[in-house]
C-alpha cells in the first residue's frame, strides 16, 4: 500500500471540506445566527491540517486500484467524521454516535435520519439546516469525481482507479477519452439539472430556503427535509410534488443519456437500454400500484392515487426517500412492490443507490443464457447491452457483487435484530440504508426515525450506508489486514 | 423435444407410484377400514396406463439434459395430482386445490401443511395418514433415483441427465463409475438409516404407527406429523426428541460422507469440507441460540434451552421444519438466525433443501478471491473444494441459481402479498416453500398453518415447492415455449 499517496489525496479532500464548510457558514451569518463561528472553526482547522498534508507530494505516484479503494474509503470517513462536527460542537445534535449517523445519511444520500423525537427537524439553527441538506447535494455527485474535475493529481490510469472506486455501477463509462473533462462535465450537468429544479420550485412559489434545500435533497437523492413530516409539508402543493418527482425521476437515470442528449446523439440517448428499463419498470410500478390504490380507495379520487403513487415510486426508486404520505399503511400488495422497487434501485451513473437497474437486467440476462445454455447445449449466445457483448469479468463481478450485499445485507439484519424489533423493521431498515434510500417499513417507517436503535445497531447502519453509496468493496476491504500490507 | 423417451419414463413412474399406493391399502386393510378400496382404485389405474405406457419402448433412445429435465418435471407433477388422488375421493380432504397442496407439501419434504383448521391431522384415517407421512419418505430421495436403481432404463449418459435433474446440489457425485450401482447405493444408505431411527424409537417405547410416521418423516426431511401440535405431542420424551434431532441432523448431510465411511476412507469422511461447514453452522447456531433464550429466560433450566434450540436448529437447518414449541414466540436476535439457517438449509447429495451448505461456501470463496483479485490484480488464485479446483461452469452455475432463485423469490412473495399478510407473513411462507422447509413465521408460524391463503397463492407455492424440490430448472422449463419445440 502506497500510504503517502493516500496521505495526499485526504490531504486534498479536507481542503475541498473546509471551502464547502464557508457556504453554511454564510448562511448563518445572513439570518444572524451565532452559529457561523462553529463553521469556522471546523473549516480552518481543516484547511490547517489539508494544506499541510497536500503541500508535501508522494515520491511514488503509482496507485493502483488498492490504493483507488483506500484513498475512496478514508475520504468518505474523514468527510462524515468532520461533517458533523459543527453539530456536535454547537450542541444542536449533541450526541456524537447521533451527529455521525445523521452526516454519513446526508453524505451518502441515504437521508434516514434520528431527529424527530427529542430533537424536531424544525428546532436545528438555519445554518445547520443548510449544512445538513448540502451534505446531500455534495455526496450525491461524489468528492473525489469534484477533485478529479478541479485538480486531477494523477495521470491517466490511476485517475481512474479514484473514479471507479467512487462512481456506482458495474462499469465506468468514460464520456469523453479525457477522464478530467468526463469528470467536469458530470458536474456541470449535475449543477444545471439542480438549478433547473431550482428555478422551477421558484417560479411555483415556493420559499428561497426551501427550494435550495428541496433542490439539494433531489438532486443528491438524498431526502433529508426540513420540515419533521417531510415533503407531506407540502400537501395539496401539486405542483411543487410534481416537479420534485419528475427531477427524481431524473436524478435517478444513468447521466450518460443527459451527456448523449448534449452531444446531439438522440438515436442512441433513446436506444439507451438502461433508459427505457428503468422508464419501463417507474411507469408500471405507478400504474400497477394506483390501479390498487384506487381499487382498495385509499385515497378518493384517481389523480390523488396517481399522484402519491407516482411520487412513493418515484422516492423509492431514485432511492430519495422523500414521503408525502404513510404509505406503511398501504395494502400489503403495494408495499410488497416498493420494497422491490428500493432493492433495485436506479441507474448506474446516477445520484441514486440501490443494486442499479443495469445490475438487474445483467443478471437476469446471463440467467436467461444459462437456462438456453442448459437446453441446448451446443447453442452459442452471449450477454448483450446496448447491442455490445459484455465481458465476462463485468458478469463474473456483477454476480459477486450480488453475493456480497446478500452477505452484508443478512449479517446487519442478525445483528440489529438484537434491538428486538419485528423482522419487516430490521429487513427494510438495513434495506434503507444499503441502498442509501431512507426511510423503511415498520418502526423506521416513513413517520418515524432511526433514533430507537442502539448505539451497536446505528455504527452497523452507519457502515451499511457507506457500504451502500461505494458499492461495497471499498469500505470492506478498510477492514481486510491484507490490504494495508507493504507488499 | 424426444417425446415418446419422456412417454416412456413416465409410464414407468406411474407403474411405481401403483406399487407405492399398496402401502397404506395394507394400512387400512390391518386397521380395517374402508378406506383401503380407494388407494387399489387409484392404484389400478395407474399400474393399467403405466403399464402400457412402459410397453412401449422409444425408438429414439437418445437423451439430452432436455429431456432429463422434463420427465423429471413431469414425473414430479404427475406424482403430485395422482399422489392427492385418494384424498379426494375418499373425501378426507375433498377440495382438490388443499389435497393437492398437501401432497406437493409431501413429495417435496416441504411438510407445511393446510390441515389444522377445518379438518384436523387427527381426524384423517389411518391409511390415509400412513400415506401422507409417506409421500415425505419417497419423496426425500427421489423417484427417478429409484427408477433408476431399479430398472436403469438407458446407459451411461442418459441415465446422467435423469440423475442430474432431480439430485440437489451444484455437482452430481457418482460414488462408484456405475450410475446404476450409485443408485442402489444412495437408497441402502437411506434405507439403512431410516431402519435405524425406526429402531431406535421402538427401543425408546414410541408406539410403532408413530414410530414409523415419524421416521418417514425425518428421513425424507419432510416434517408431516400425525398429531395437530406436531412434536411438541411427545413434550417431556427427551429421548424421543433428541433421537429425532439426530436423525434430522444426520438426513441433512451429504450422503458422500457415509459412502467414504462404507468405503472405509475415513480420512477422507473427516476432511469432507461440506461436512465440516454443516456441523460447525449447526452448532454455532445451536450454542448462540442457546444462550440467547437463557439470558432471556424463554425456557427456566439450561438444558431446556440447549434442548429446544439444537431441536429447532436442526429441523430449519435440515429443512425437515418439525415443530416442538412455538418459535414464534422468541427473542428477534434468534428468530434472524432461524430465518438464516432455513435460507441457507441442508448439505447437496442430502434430502434436505434449501440453497445448500456448498453452494453458499463456494459463492463466498468466489467472493473472496474476486475481492483478493481487486486488490491484487497480479495475483492468481482459483476456488478449491476438497483441495480441488472448482471448475468455472460450477461457479457460474451457482451464481445464476442464486440468481434465479432470488428472481422466483421476489415474484412469489409480491403475487402472494395480495392476500393482505403482512410481509415477514409472506417472506417465510415463500421461504418455507422454495426451501421444502414446512412452517414459517407470522400467520405461517409453527402453531399455524397455511389454509388461510388464497387459492391462487396456494398454486403460487405449489409451484414453489417444486421448484424448490427440483432445484429450479426442471420446473422453469416446463413453462418455456421453446423447450417443447422438436429442434
Amino acid at each position: 500500500m502506497n500510504k503517502s499517496l493516500v496521505r495526499y489525496i485526504v490531504g486534498w479532500v479536507m481542503v475541498i471540506i473546509a471551502a464547502m464548510l464557508l457556504l453554511p457558514m454564510i448562511v448563518s451569518i445572513i439570518y444572524r445566527e451565532s452559529t457561523w463561528v462553529y463553521f469556522l472553526l471546523v473549516s480552518g482547522i481543516c484547511a490547517l491540517v489539508g494544506g499541510v498534508s497536500s503541500k508535501f507530494k508522494p515520491k511514488n505516484k503509482q496507485m493502483y486500484s488498492r490504493e483507488g479503494y483506500a484513498a475512496c474509503a478514508i475520504t468518505w470517513i474523514m468527510l462524515s467524521v468532520i461533517g458533523c462536527l459543527p453539530f456536535v460542537i454547537s450542541g444542536e445534535i449533541p450526541n456524537f454516535t447521533n451527529a455521525l449517523f445523521e452526516t454519513v445519511s446526508g453524505f451518502t444520500t441515504t437521508g434516514c435520519t434520528i431527529l424527530g423525537n427529542d430533537i424536531a427537524i424544525e428546532d436545528l439553527s438555519k445554518g445547520m439546516t443548510f449544512w445538513r441538506c448540502f451534505t446531500n447535494w455534495a455526496g450525491g455527485m461524489g468528492i473525489l469525481v469534484f477533485i478529479l474535475a478541479v485538480i486531477t493529481p494523477f495521470s491517466g490510469q490511476s485517475n481512474m482507479y479514484l473514479m471507479k472506486a467512487e462512481s456506482p455501477g458495474p462499469v465506468v463509462s468514460k464520456l469523453i477519452p479525457k477522464l478530467k473533462g468526463t469528470a467536469v462535465l458530470l458536474y456541470m450537468m449535475y449543477i444545471f439539472l439542480s438549478v433547473v429544479e431550482f428555478l422551477l420550485l421558484i417560479v411555483g412559489k415556493m420559499p428561497v430556503f426551501d427550494a435550495i434545500t428541496v433542490t439539494f435533497s433531489t438532486a443528491g437523492t438524498g431526502g433529508f427535509s426540513i420540515h419533521n413530516d417531510g415533503i407531506a409539508a407540502y400537501e395539496g402543493h401539486y405542483y411543487w410534488q410534481g416537479v420534485i418527482t419528475t427531477f427524481m425521476v431524473l436524478f435517478g437515470l444513468n447521466f450518460t443519456v443527459y451527456f448523449l442528449i448534449i452531444a446531439r446523439k438522440f438515436r442512441q440517448a433513446i436506444k439507451f437500454e438502461e433508459m427505457r428499463y428503468y422508464f419501463g419498470w417507474f411507469f408500471a410500478c405507478t400504474f400497477v400500484i394506483t390501479g390498487v390504490l384506487y381499487y382498495k380507495g385509499v385515497f378518493q379520487s384517481l389523480f390523488d392515487c396517481f399522484h402519491h403513487s407516482a411520487f412513493q415510486v418515484a422516492t423509492l426508486l431514485s432511492s430519495t426517500g422523500f414521503a408525502t404520505t404513510n404509505y406503511d399503511l398501504w395494502p400489503e400488495s403495494t408495499k410488497a412492490i416498493l420494497i422491490l422497487v428500493a432493492l433495485i434501485g436506479a441507474c448506474a451513473g446516477s445520484t441514486g443507490g440501490g443494486l442499479k437497474v443495469s445490475r438487474i437486467v445483467i443478471l437476469l440476462k446471463e440467467c436467461s443464457k444459462e437456462i438456453h445454455t442448459q437446453l441446448h447445449p451446443h447453442s452459442v449466445k452471449s450477454v448483450k447491452m446496448d447491442g455490445k457483448p459484455i465481458k465476462h469479468e463485468v458478469i463474473r463481478s456483477v454476480s459477486v457483487y450480488l453475493t456480497i450485499f446478500i452477505a452484508v445485507f443478512t449479517a446487519s439484519v442478525l445483528i440489529i435484530s438484537i434491538d428486538g424489533y419485528d423482522f419487516t423493521t430490521n429487513f427494510t431498515a438495513v434495506l434503507a440504508c444499503l441502498n442509501n434510500m431512507g426511510p423503511g417499513f415498520g418502526a423506521v417507517g416513513p413517520v418515524c426515525n432511526f433514533d430507537g436503535f442502539s448505539v451497536l445497531s446505528k455504527y452497523v447502519l452507519i457502515f451499511d450506508m457507506l457500504a451502500g453509496r461505494l458499492e461495497l468493496l471499498p469500505i470492506l476491504m478498510v477492514f481486510m489486514p491484507s490490504s494495508w500490507r507493504s507488499k
